[in-house]
């Protein structure tokens, strides 16, 4: 297998963005992508979309050819993938695998979501179609709901985490402040966090991600070719782990409701292949559809022990100035979650910050970045990792 | 990269099945192809799932794990595609890659749809979102709208072949009726056909492919691998050319409408890798969403000269007993066409033949099969080319 580099990125800004259809979003997103590294659209030999929902909320399917007639690529093959929360990293690994066979040698990835058109009810139906319908569903789960639970017994087997929890929504919303294109640009405190409008035990409306409006792309190729087309002098990102796992789609079926067995294995098949530590992770972008989901993930993905990511987060240490950085772009609670396009914007983070273009919210220790981007109730995991060339 | 081969194959019968789910579906024919191959579940290393619109049409999306926890498979790494009618055989390519790649040895592959429980209104919408929503659905196209307009263009430029066109549905109900999964089981004649309930000039009903549902699944694996595993005495079947490109998505943005950029593109593609010509194909199965676009297919593959697809369907050449037989599993037009399911219906036919087990339909001279998979209004297009080990 050969190796892969990304080489360009674009986004639009994430948010409530009326002006904007969802091809709207794919044309600026995609545009800044191929700009952003200066390559000929003929370079491109195909295109990796993810779009989760847009067949019901916006009537529109079939997303691959609608995104390469609108970017003016030509006949290129393209195709659309869904996982849930994870459609976004699932097309990125697609690209990936084709990449690293020598199918092709450059790429474009893209993924895009257009939500705040609809009503709640459509959304929540929408987002609800991500859990098992027969046993959840139809008997009146949503996610909030499905990921309360997992709060609960995690409350029940390590201890109350409630305060780390509003400290992620905290910490989240101060990124996301420094962030151009985050939905959010509003401090908040873990006291608003804990009295905020309840969703779901112990849920309020601060420990939920966003309904968003948003696209992201990002150009990837052979790393030998990469160095040959890129017409920018920007920093190549070597994607030198990926990892991909899964689960039983139900929460009854899972063996552990606070262990995620898909980002454990992901996370273990990435770091075998990127031939590093979770300590070598300098930071990282992790799925932080609710509070809990970010605790949950810095343990699972074996940054701190099984019980201790709530003091880990009191403590700081993931915090913008911490020891390992998470979700500094905002993540899914601040900067937003445009469902196809958030695993790639977890990307879009790395680069910047690994180009050194993250502005007020750059790091200083950016060697090696991983992205964890989950599906539904953790049905689906994907887990890169990233190192500058 | 690696010689990859189907293993095993499994499918449910196509129809209107009241009583099953879209889980139900994947469940039977995803045991039937595991069982087919007798491996061990545990073998499976990934699992690579196809649907179209389970997310408004069931309330189900993220099929992927809801298939790996109903077929017992654990926590292996899953994601579904799509491509509007095209979705399976993009799985299947996906799946090629991967194994091609070196990433999985073993891979199991399905594509399920359920459509007969909703309303008309319900799927023609949800089929529409195949098409450019902005520009062609919001403004009243449907599919048999815009394939009639290919159809008229058709006879514009090369004379009119209505004739043809309801000879392909006659002879694709004749092959229906030899296959035991087709849902449809009657057989017709050219007046039926020309004299139908009229859809949209010059189709009529008969001309119009089948609203089903359905699943199949194949196994796919490493061929040296393959030796390994197969635990039957069956048949081991090599891909040995594959081909995917795409068009734009909107009829208004072709070339042409009556030559398929996307298939000529694929078809070049997978002659070369299997280097092969046209004329060395035995049998094919090709995508006959509407009749017209048969005949458009069997000249765009290259089996016969641009405008004499016609005067070739009335000969018999393409019949069950012609030179070059096509549909003989009964094609979308009788066979059924489940979404999701339908680009690995057409593989499954070619495995069936392939084995000799396709019975009554069995045909004589099976060394070379190949599969043609269109998306939307030929937005996408998938071939595969087989030979028996």
């Amino acid at each position: 297998m050969r190796s892969v580099s990304v080489i360009g990125i674009g986004e639009t800004k994430f948010g409530k963005l009326d002006s904007y259809s969802l091809k709207d979003l794919v044309v600026e997103a995609g545009n800044k992508a191929i700009e952003d590294c200066g390559i000929d659209k003929n370079t491109i030999e195909a295109l990796y979309m993810s779009n989760f929902n847009g067949s019901y909320w916006s009537t529109q399917s079939h997303i691959g050819p609608l995104a390469s007639e609108a970017l003016g690529l030509g006949n290129i093959p393209t195709l659309r993938t869904e996982g849930a929360c994870a459609s976004g990293t699932l097309a990125f690994r697609t690209a990936w695998m084709a990449v690293a066979a020598g199918i092709y040698d450059v790429v474009l990835v893209g993924g895009a979501e257009k939500m705040t058109h609809q009503t709640t009810p459509i959304i929540t139906t929408g987002l609800a179609s991500a859990a098992d319908y027969e046993n959840e569903v139809k008997v009146g789960a949503t996610f909030p709901s499905l990921f309360a639970m997992m709060a609960q017994r995690y409350f029940y087997e390590y201890g109350n985490v409630r305060e780390a929890m509003a400290m992620c929504a905290v910490q989240n919303h101060d990124n996301a402040y420094l962030n151009p294109d985050a939905q959010m640009k509003k401090k908040i405190t873990v006291d608003m966090v804990k009295s905020g409008f309840p969703v779901a035990d112990p849920l309020t409306v601060f420990d939920c991600s966003l309904v968003s409006d948003g696209a992201v792309f990002i150009v990837i190729a052979a790393t030998d070719v990469a160095k040959q087309i890129l017409k920018t002098k920007k920093r190549i990102i070597e994607v030198i782990g990926s990892g991909h796992a899964g689960d039983v789609i139900s929460l009854s079926g899972k063996k552990s409701i606070t262990t995620l067995g898909a980002t454990v294995k992901a996370a273990e098949e990435a770091y075998k292949m990127a031939n590093i530590k979770p300590t070598d992770v300098n930071f990282a972008e992790v799925h932080d559809c609710f509070t809990i989901t970010q605790i949950l993930n810095v343990e699972d993905l074996g940054f701190f022990e099984k019980g201790k990511g709530g003091n880990a987060v009191l403590e700081g240490l993931i915090a913008r100035d911490g020891k390992l950085p998470i979700n500094v772009s905002g993540g899914l609670k601040a900067k937003g979650h445009p469902i196809g396009a958030t695993g790639l914007s977890m990307i879009y983070e790395v680069v910047t910050q690994m180009r050194g273009e993250a502005g007020e919210r750059q790091l200083k220790n950016t060697d090696i970045g991983l992205t964890h981007n989950l599906g539904g109730s953790a049905g689906t995991c994907v887990i890169n990792i990233f190192k500058g060339l």
